[in-house]
């Protein structure tokens, strides 16, 4: 029988049905070519610069650069014009007034987070601090979001590595609600939910994925989607712009272990990555903690989903975690 | 520049960004390759009967039947068990308690709603309209999930026609959000939003993909997805399962037109059917009205989607709009 899980920084229920993943389904994967280092055509390799709008920052390599940030050249957002609502009655719109970063993580055309080394992941994240942090200041800007997506089926366009930060004019749905639970459970308990999620799943135990000194990762307890990883700071913080630089050490190399794991133990699954966070311009706030969600694609969302706003996860988060915690095992054995 | 456009019924804003269909993206078509009338090896094909769990109900067609509602073999909730809360503090639980039911909408192999006749269309929305009473009145079901899914992306697992009805013993996320917008509407106004929606749209004309009879339907100011349409009574009924036959008859007829306009102006691309209800048990419902929603797989959710709630819709709707009415128009022209 299946078991219905309610997620507490949510107050929604996630079906977790293991049996249905035996059903006759062709899974939706496509195929993952191997890439050369360099591909002439890409237009995030070397030497195609002016095929990027202008840059906005870099991690600089001598003369070139290990890290870009540009303008989404098919902006979703542009920073033109102004946040004022127009429309009337039940057609309210307003000029889509925003930033679109993307933040291309390497040089390299065939690189992946899971393969980089410690300094070029760290790199990545401080770029995203950064980032993270100048867009949140915006003072149009109501929600920031980080993201990025791995593979076809999780809506990439290009395979060079990169991820996104978008910055809108509004507050996200996802981020008034996840606020809006995590405000009334500090004035219920004067605690973060997220907090005290992090430390039932490390008390419990049974869906920790990998901790790495300040940062801890676990399948929660109601995963929306097959091997689902969140990560966590052990110690409270609202926003990710103000992560200090040992926590970003250790976020770093427990992002590259989870991506490891997943790889290993899910077969190379397509996968997106988010970010939530509080703002960083206000103080701290006691009610949220920031945190990453690492959502493979290893299911397709389908009527039920879109008509009810509810998730069929047919993998229990405890046999994700101990799946990827075996694939961690193991090549720790076989490096040693 | 795009746009925001802010949904009324569900206060949600959604970026209208046409000139981001031009970046290079592969959009995830798989191909549907042409169906044989009758696959011996599929569970939904007549003479295998006995693959399915016992049925429900069939429309009988002399020994044979046209249609059959069969619980799902592999099913996200079930009817044994108990819909009593269990586990404690941030790890709520529940047996998964429930109905899952397909409805075979056709014995031929090779059937399309898009192109059934009138009466076959009627008879699979009458079957719609039983299994939603039916199990909207159960008396652990707080929300009944109706819906159909056409095509590999959409999440299809079998490809013979056929839809699909959920009832869980949890308010659907999706109904939360949308009964709690719409009655804070009425409060306001004292009409329902999706009637108010309804009239604006009929009013402004440039939206509106078709109309028969009692029935309307039009592509949405603040369509999520490329294609999004949405089929609406004149009438207001907040449920469903109190549509009548008169009704039923042109809300066959309108599917019908919408399915193939989609398919004409889009490239035959894969679909999901939501339904959206209020209880029949309950007397009818000045604030909720309800509604199919069509919503065509032609873009990947990614990070961006994930991390906000919010969509991005390559598509404008009234160029999507204007678009299905010319194929009717074409395929009227040919049939003369």
């Amino acid at each position: 029988m299946s078991q219905l899980r309610q997620d507490p920084t949510t107050k929604e229920w996630v079906i977790i049905a293991p049996r249905r993943a035996a059903r006759p389904h062709d899974p939706l994967r496509v195929e993952r070519p191997p890439l050369p280092a360099r591909d002439a055509a890409c237009p995030f390799c070397p030497g195609n610069e002016e095929q990027t709008p202008p840059e906005i920052m870099r991690v600089a390599n001598g003369a070139g650069w290990r890290i870009r940030v540009v303008p989404n050249l098919f902006p979703a957002v542009s920073p033109d014009g102004e946040a004022r609502r127009a429309g009337d009655g039940v057609f309210g719109r307003m000029d889509g007034v925003g930033a679109h970063e993307v933040i291309i993580e390497s040089p390299r055309h065939d690189a992946r987070i899971d393969e980089m080394a410690d300094e070029e992941v760290e790199d990545v994240l401080e770029v995203w601090r950064r980032r993270y942090d100048a867009l949140e200041r915006e003072p149009w800007a109501r929600s920031v979001v980080l993201f990025k997506n791995f593979g076809i089926t999780a809506g990439t366009s290009l395979v060079h590595t990169h991820s996104q930060v978008v910055a809108i004019p509004v507050h996200a749905p996802e981020d008034l609600r996840r606020h809006s639970v995590a405000l009334r459970y500090f004035d219920d308990t004067g605690r973060s939910v997220y907090d005290d999620l992090r430390d039932a799943e490390v008390r419990q135990g049974e869906r920790v994925v990998a901790e790495v000194g300040s940062m801890v990762s676990f399948a929660p307890f109601a995963s929306r989607a097959p091997y689902e990883t969140w990560i966590l700071p052990t110690r409270h913080r609202s926003s990710f712009g103000r992560v200090d630089d040992a926590e970003l050490a250790d976020l770093a190399r427990l992002l590259r272990e989870v991506l490891r794991a997943l790889r290993e133990a899910a077969g190379d699954p397509d996968f997106n990555i988010v970010l939530a966070s509080g703002p960083v311009a206000d103080r701290d706030q006691p009610h949220f903690t920031w945190h990453l969600r690492v959502v493979p694609r290893l299911a397709t969302a389908a009527g039920f989903e879109l008509g009810s706003g509810m998730s069929i996860n047919t993998v229990a988060p405890e046999d994700a975690a101990a799946r990827m915690r075996d694939s961690l095992e193991r090549s720790r054995a076989a490096a040693r």
